[in-house]
């Protein structure tokens, strides 16, 4: 849908958003069992409507010329059968989640016999905003709902047409099942615009979540007046200590940079102790080489790895998100702590040691979301971490931290038993 | 101190702001004792250096007409030999309160054997922003390095001098304890403009919690660029519900009301079922009368008290902080309901009820961030939760709701221990 006039598409998003508040007090009534029947059975109906969803789909895959898609971003958007069950399959594992709404998180009797309860609730209303594939459309809605939050979606226009069928067939279901209608609003226009307007409601929206490239995230989190959960980048290192492994430190390194380049938890930066490097050093670079990995290093890792380009200090602040990795030798633990808490983005770090003094220091020291040790850093996700899904990954102190499932989109309130009690 | 040029100020910030940062990573290896340890002496420091603070707060008196404090204001700025003393013994009960840093809030052994731990950790710099009385500094500054943050202390000028000699005390015992010097700085400026330059400094700052009457909220909310914990308002309801016992409502209401004119958890709306009202709320209003509470009710209240005043449809919405309550007869719970979400602060509403049902709907559906069931509002309060110390109350719905102590100081990493796991 276009919007052309620059009112009625601002009159258009206040109405969404004033929708999705009001469904909340309709969702707080809704039970569990609604929800996990709403996702097991948007499951099987998107199973049998797979015709219209393909149909749909082909629409996309035909505009994608027009929105200038590599032939990798077309692969990414196009559905099949296979693909569609692994987004039925998904809604299924999330109802197959516990209920986060109603737990007790904590309790404690008071001495003058009040029941003090913290009782975890929903955060109300998720602006979720994306780029990506049309499984992430059904995801995100399976968790906003889960969760017991209304969800505002904004896709990008590259799966418009996708997107919709998906939207259309779970809302049916939702609705079935006794689900306010507007718990799940997919926008109806992909006016950037639209997203500006948007991140102004923080009357209606609470918390407001991009998914995307850099540009996106920071825009969202410039514009936003409610709060963002978000991670701009991950520049993620793995330390090899003095005291480390040598078989263990190839294993790690290598994996968590050519498991899966292109992504936030892949590490981009090497640390070597200067003790091990010219031991280790050699081993390391060749199993990355191995790998199509370009080192660029600072002086030593230059003189230990003949093949290896010199860092410029902007390498060491760098998320590749390719086939490169940077490298320095450092003199100590604390040299290397101090490098990370410089130049990291407060994503993921390893160390790999077995001295255990080492990996205390390094997990309180280290101020990043996720510190592992003797770990890939790749493992930080929410599925790796158990939490079962996840709609993102926060680099932020406030909230939440790390991966993002079911409970880090809740909030608690007190509730409070008593027999008459009053203060004195 | 006044710092003529708004350059030089900006500087002075920014240097305030980036010291109590770098503190922060010493902050993060003081141990539990260390803390326990300032505080104790903190105490006994304050306690023998009361000449010194008596001093200082005698040129605040002293300089009070010029702010033009009434009488009631200097009474609570003025500090003896017993208030000084009630400040050292808030110290020593904080030192008593569990170590919040380090605490493992959840762990999950993965299937691949990767121990996953979520462990709470400081949330970095805190930037404290207050009105009130001298006492409030220590207080401030006590939850604050207890829960292992760095605090930018921004008094009132009220009571500047009685806070720098506090603070003068409690940071050469954090010296003398190994805590880093920048864990505590008070800002040498009441100058307004200075908060404004602290406020954008999301670099350095990672919470600004501000305390004191709804302009000065509102300003630190609108320029703040990072996090703020904050309410505006304290537009707090009984309910009265058919199954109420009518001695336990009366106490309530009256406990609600009166035990503390003033203060955000006090009842400023009544809502009573009609089924009772005839009965009901005769008794109360007398109750609240011989408090010299002032009753403004709609039709029906106006019918059943006589002494009544109308009610205007901007009472309902009111924080009086006086003795005033808005009385409404509704038809049923979810009347009740929809009330208190329509024309509520979200601080605090409780419910006299013994009927089961209602309680749970209530608890279910009213959205505040505490909701009593047969209790006082006035109950809403960090001591009374058992939180042992708080440094505000909270409305908003992300990261902290209700009081917050030292865990909502707070926040997490994922500290995750393999013994050589990669990802496949």
């Amino acid at each position: 849908m276009a919007i052309a006039d620059d009112q009625d598409l601002r009159t258009y998003c206040e109405d969404v958003a004033r929708r999705a508040k009001a469904a909340t007090a309709a969702l707080a009534m809704v039970t569990g069992q609604q929800k996990n029947d709403w996702l097991c059975q948007s499951a099987a109906a998107l199973r049998s409507n797979l015709n219209a969803i393909l149909m749909a789909n082909s629409q996309d895959i035909a505009a994608a010329p027009e929105f200038g898609l590599t032939a990798a971003q077309v692969d990414r958007l196009k559905l099949d059968e296979q693909r569609v069950d692994g987004i039925a399959r998904a809604l299924e594992e999330i109802a197959m989640l516990r209920e986060p709404v109603g737990e007790i998180i904590e309790s404690t009797r008071r001495p003058n016999g009040l029941d003090v309860q913290k009782v975890r609730v929903p955060l109300g209303v998720v602006f979720f905003i994306y780029e990506s594939r049309p499984n992430v459309t059904a995801d995100a809605a399976a968790i906003c709902i889960k969760s017991g939050n209304a969800v505002v979606l904004r896709g990008g226009k590259e799966a418009a047409h996708s997107s919709r069928a998906i939207v259309n067939i779970i809302t049916e279901v939702a609705v079935n099942n006794g689900l306010p209608a507007d718990a799940i609003q997919l926008v109806n226009t992909t006016d950037r615009a639209a997203v500006g307007h948007f991140l102004k409601l923080n009357n209606y929206i609470d918390v407001a979540i991009p998914r995307g490239g850099e540009g996106l995230i920071r825009r969202v989190s410039d514009e936003a007046t409610m709060p963002v959960i978000k991670h701009f980048e991950g520049n993620c290192h793995v330390y090899v200590d003095r005291d480390a492994c040598l078989e263990m430190a190839e294993k790690i390194v290598v994996n968590s940079k050519c498991q899966r380049l292109g992504v936030c938890n892949t590490c981009e930066s090497l640390l070597i102790h200067a003790d091990v490097a010219s031991e280790y050093l050699p081993d390391i670079a060749a199993s990355l080489e191995k790998n199509d990995v370009e080192i660029r290093g600072d002086e030593t890792t230059c003189e230990l790895v003949p093949s290896a380009k010199p860092a410029t200090a902007e390498d060491f602040g760098k998320e590749y998100l390719d086939s490169i990795i940077s490298c320095k030798i450092v003199g100590s633990l604390d040299e290397a702590i101090e490098h990370i808490n410089e130049y990291g983005s407060g994503h993921t770090e390893s160390i790999v040691t077995n001295n255990l003094q080492a990996a205390r220091e390094f997990t309180c020291r280290v101020d990043s979301s996720a510190v592992m040790v003797n770990a890939s850093t790749r493992f930080n996700d929410g599925a790796e971490f158990g939490l079962g899904a996840e709609i993102g990954i926060s680099t932020d102190r406030f909230h939440a931290r790390g991966p993002c499932g079911l409970a880090e989109l809740t909030t608690y309130k007190y509730v409070v038993y008593g027999s008459g009690q009053i203060r004195s």
